[in-house]
């Protein structure tokens, strides 16, 4: 309904330019959604390599420099951040701006973000449900939010047309795209993604530290089953340990019936009651079929893996 | 250092024909090492499928029918029902055949099959460790084992030459061998395969049951990590409770820890101690570093997913 030239920005601005926000950045750049694409970094290393793939502009160190004459700015950065660089770059936003980001929690960024926010700059919490194990700005790429859903969370500060701009931009780049409450949000992605990554995180620590089973026969035998929890178990540890800190309310309830659940899994283990075990087991996989079908995942096997042999012998 | 003319069979029986099973049939055939493959299988539908493919030769209802004349004679069906069939086939079995299996678990196989094998006849329980979440021998294919490992298990009635003989073939189609105490295997599948599945199956049922949450919100959003989760939760449910029934010790050995490093990780995140957190994220990169050196895991981002987007509108 709304076509891309609706959806340009004269200078779209990155505060972090890792995974996400360089992804974004490509995107809007193969898309012709801005004039001029910058970023601020912290380490130099980053900023040169921003400039170098061409994912930016120019690139600064410091937020309030890289904010100055942007009508959309993007947080990227760890939520952790969020409330001090919001405090620092309040006075230089631009009238008409419009101000996001894609962590990962909602509730505590707009809590963190929207008093800062002057007037006449509008503010849409948002988080693009999608990435890889992988982080920094080389990580990227212009497709990583094709098909793939993303969440906006509008609220106090939100104008109903800043809304409907980065809704049209997040479509532009090939998202589907749908709102909802800051804490409804972090309650769906407790279960969809926070704590996934949890007991990833939780598995291969508890295997790295056994005495009887050597780190080598762990590696060698992870076919079975455990590389799939490694993958997301090799995310960005200040990211995620961030997510954990901001919403915790809701990953603790979820915890807690997934260990609910467990434990009546190990009770039935513990005095043999396959029947219980063989209707949970079978239960599952209608979901899997459902996914798939919602174009959110492979339908190959073993996720279509490939490449893993080239260099066998 | 054994060329493959000396693991040449006369037949290979496959006792139960799903997806390993099939999968070793095929290779077998590709490469040479069976002058016939049989099976036997439950279902009518299931022996159509293995003739209609070319998986094998000829397909019994009865797997002493099947054993007769076959030198080396696999179970693949689940490992619950190893003993009953161990023994309706041990007056079939030839003098100087191999009995061999592929089952997931390997001190309760030992002690089911064993007491069964005639004199002249020996035993060698063994453990691709591969395989996909598809399950039935149309989801076989030749290359599952290739730069896999496969752990053998010698016991009481595994005479040297017999162990070298499937060491060799297991090498024929593309495995890495290894011999390993059936115990010790018991132990490392626990944590490298059992306990991985368990919560797998576990978090997908915990999804399913929320009540804040909907069915199409966990299915929408499942690319925040929980669908990795749902691939190792679409296995074959017959097989998995098998396993657990049969892993007793080891499995609830591996789950305390493993719960009781949760526990841990949970009182971090009530008690806001995001050093602990942090720790315990960036210690697990290196291990899916370890598993990609070793040949066992792609090193594509998000596994090299391919497809699931050629759909989308």
């Amino acid at each position: 309904m709304t076509d891309k030239s609706s959806v340009k920005f004269n200078r779209i601005c990155f505060i972090g330019i890792g995974l996400i926000g360089s992804s974004i950045a490509r995107a809007a750049r193969l898309h012709g959604l801005a004039d001029e694409i910058v970023c601020a970094a912290r380490t130099h290393d980053t900023r040169r390599t921003a400039l170098e793939l061409g994912v930016v502009d120019h690139a600064y160190e410091n937020p309030v420099d890289a904010v100055k004459g942007s009508d959309l700015v993007i947080f990227c950065t760890p939520v952790g951040t969020y409330g001090a660089i919001a405090g620092a770059i309040s006075p230089a936003l631009e009238k008409g701006a419009i101000v996001s980001d894609v962590g990962s929690v909602k509730k505590m960024v707009v809590d963190a973000i929207e008093p800062h926010i002057p007037d006449g700059v509008d503010f849409v919490a948002g988080h693009p449900v999608s990435g890889t194990e992988k982080s920094g700005p080389a990580a990227g790429f212009a497709e990583l939010f094709e098909g793939r859903w993303c969440i906006l969370t509008p609220s106090a500060k939100s104008g109903e047309a800043a809304v409907e701009k980065l809704s049209a931009f997040w479509t532009a780049i090939g998202s589907n795209v749908e709102k909802m409450e800051p804490a409804h949000h972090d309650l769906v992605l407790a279960i969809t993604s926070h704590v996934p990554h949890l007991i990833a995180y939780n598995i291969v620590g508890t295997a790295d530290d056994l005495e009887e089973v050597t780190q080598s026969e762990v590696i060698k035998y992870s076919a079975g089953g455990f590389r799939d929890f490694t993958r997301i178990a090799a995310s960005d540890p200040t990211m995620w340990r961030d997510v954990f800190l901001h919403n915790k309310d809701a990953v603790l309830e979820m915890l807690g019936r997934f260990s609910e659940d467990l434990t009546a899994l190990q009770r039935a283990i513990r005095w043999g009651d396959g029947d219980a075990l063989f209707q949970m087991f079978s239960r599952t996989r209608a979901i899997r079929r459902q996914i798939i079908d919602a174009g959110q995942e492979t339908a190959e096997p073993d996720f279509g893996r490939t490449g893993q042999h080239e260099d066998d012998a």
